[in-house]
């Protein structure tokens, strides 16, 4: 089974990463860019035959290790591979 | 108008942190993780008029700035904000 975590910031969390990129492509003469957001998506590949129970499990990752609750939120998509 | 760039590693680039993510999660006891894959995903909100001119240049900013082309790909969607 594989899992499609997409993690970004909460709404009104400064993102200074996207803020420079913004700058940067304004610099190099990119002048239409308005602003930019940036999202992390990570692609887990499971050993996992249960949804429910994958979907609880990659849930605790999300907490744990692969986002900030704090600043972030994230989103979990699970799609079987075969 | 917006931009989504979808940045990835091409096939066969090891990606360091993706691995360092999929050990720590073994780590902490998510031993049904075999493999992580990660993308980075930009929306560009562009003061643009014209798709294929907007799409010309979000590709010049992909080459120029979003992206390394000798190890990573990218795609981008265009898709208007109202």
């Amino acid at each position: 089974m594989r899992a499609i975590v997409t993690v970004r910031f909460k709404e009104g969390v400064l993102d200074p990463e996207a803020v420079a990129i913004a700058r940067a492509l304004k610099g190099l003469g990119f002048e239409e860019v308005r602003a930019v957001r940036r999202e992390k998506r990570l692609e887990l590949d499971l050993d996992a035959a249960e949804p429910d129970r994958a979907r609880e499990r990659v849930r605790a990752m999300c907490e744990e290790l692969l986002a900030n609750p704090v600043i972030e939120t994230y989103t979990i998509a699970l799609e079987n591979d075969r």
